[in-house]
């Protein structure tokens, strides 16, 4: 076990449509934006399928980035997986135009030696029976991470209580969150998440945030404010890439290490979503992030009030 | 000028359904939630109409609080304000089965001689044009307030805008701010919103919690997680209610009196919404306010990071 991170998503060409402008067939997919934003921090093994059309330059970036991509097979004569949506006006909700599989509807995740040993693991979102298969490599590990999406809660949902029973942590958006637990109180929803199996539920809120629910408590964070949102894609796979990034950088996973990665995670997703495919992420640097970390620990800072103060009213 | 605070808004008698039970003509309306909270911290004056068939027992109850019910206009023979509306599932949204304005078509605000030396004044969601009035015949002050809604935002812009210019605090939701902006991305329509007038805006979110834009940067708040949501009816009011009463209790309207206000407020709505009408807001003691006021202080607590650290990753 060491301190690199196992990353097990697609990687993808994604046609894009937002009130910003339209890209075709741009790299993409939840283990591109993972990955990317994790090798902020620490080295990353990338699992994944694509076919021979997924371009080489981006396969060169990953490296340049100290991604390992021993574990990317390539399918020859194959397509590599494909997503097609569009976001309206205010850009909380994509609509999926459409998902063409391709090479990831035989995806079969074997895990080369190397990545057998990272102690930190992120399953973005694929089909939970695959998330178990890659758990089964994984040798030991000091802390999973995985994410779904309503499909899976639907169609595969005892498969995926079975990843939930074996992770750390499960992220979920409120709507997956109440999809899962029949509740439409989130405090209550996420109560029953954490006797699925977790120890930690974090609930992703696109513009409102994320927060952290732990049997202690909460966490929450608001999302960074952005003047210029161009694309919302992969702004919770990198949200999620940062997060368990600066937990394999810092090597410990406590509360207090949980609450900062929430922030670096949200510090992250804010560049991602400033342009379009990983283009907001490439840009970010380590001093930009440190400076969108502090703005949101300014922002969310306010004063105690003495008790005595307050019971005299 | 004093440090007392001055109400302008509904009284009413809601019929409310929710997953959790129906009420029907109980007391309501954004005069009497604010008006409740705010007495948490300082005496307020009330100005608002009614029919005589809106109960004595809930006029006993708020003079019993501090608040002074002078500018109240009792209509005899006429009905009092009527509100019907249901929540679905998730409680975010309340639709409106039927509105009776009754004697609120009429209302027109008179300030008694004593509510007009107010240093604290919240105009709740009215007709723009009658807020006008208010602040007419409003001496001085040393903090205003306007609530608004669509409606007024598409029917009555103008007038509304006048208010904007006059005031020092607006708060809307962001479907009202995108609405009057015509711009999606929050952060830009809020930049727009202090170009109109006021010095603060402050966005209110439902179960995502509330923001506080100025000039110089935002803050931003998480709601207080709640197992249980009987009601959100009033949430808004309530909230606006013991954010005054927080400033006129303390006297000072810098960001962090501010930042505490809205910690204040967010606290205050949480009581409000564990139950119907304002069962919630009577129950709710300073003891119980200060207890949410640190757990929302240390929900949203994250520490720094060294600069170093960071970049040297």
């Amino acid at each position: 076990m060491n301190n690199e991170i196992l990353i097990v998503g697609s990687l993808a060409l994604d046609t894009v449509e937002t009130p910003f402008g339209r890209i075709e067939d741009a790299v993409g997919g939840a283990g591109l934006y993972a990955a990317t934003a994790a090798s902020l921090f620490a080295p990353v093994h990338l699992v994944a399928v694509i076919g021979d059309d997924f371009p080489q330059q981006a396969l060169d970036e990953l490296a340049g980035r100290g991604v390992a991509l021993e574990g990317v097979q390539c399918v020859a004569g194959g397509r590599s997986f494909r997503w097609s949506g569009r976001y309206e006006y205010d850009m909380n909700n994509a609509e999926t135009l459409d998902t063409q599989l391709n090479v990831f509807a035989d995806f079969n995740p074997v895990l080369p030696e190397s990545a057998r040993r990272c102690g930190y693991v992120f399953l973005a979102n694929i089909l939970p029976s695959l998330q178990l298969k890659v758990l089964e490599q994984v040798e030991q590990s000091r802390l999973t991470i995985c994410d779904t999406m309503n499909f899976w809660i639907e169609k595969a949902r005892d498969e995926l209580l079975e990843v939930f029973r074996q992770v750390d942590i499960v992220t979920m958006n409120d709507a997956e969150l109440r999809q899962l637990t029949g509740e439409p109180n989130l405090a209550k929803a996420a109560t029953k998440v954490l006797t699925m199996g977790p120890q930690y539920l974090i609930i992703k809120k696109g513009e409102y945030g994320a927060s952290l629910v732990l049997a202690e408590g909460h966490f929450a964070l608001p999302c960074y404010p952005l003047p210029t949102v161009v694309d919302p894609t992969g702004a919770g796979d990198s949200f999620a890439g940062g997060l368990i990034g600066f937990l394999a950088w810092v090597g410990e996973t406590s509360e207090q290490q949980l609450r900062q990665a929430l922030a670096i995670g949200t510090a992250t997703a804010s560049a991602c979503v400033e342009d379009f495919s990983i283009n907001g992420l490439r840009k970010l640097t380590a001093d930009e992030l440190y400076r969108r970390y502090v703005a949101l620990h300014e922002m969310v800072r306010f004063e105690e009030i003495s008790r005595q103060a307050i019971l005299s009213t």
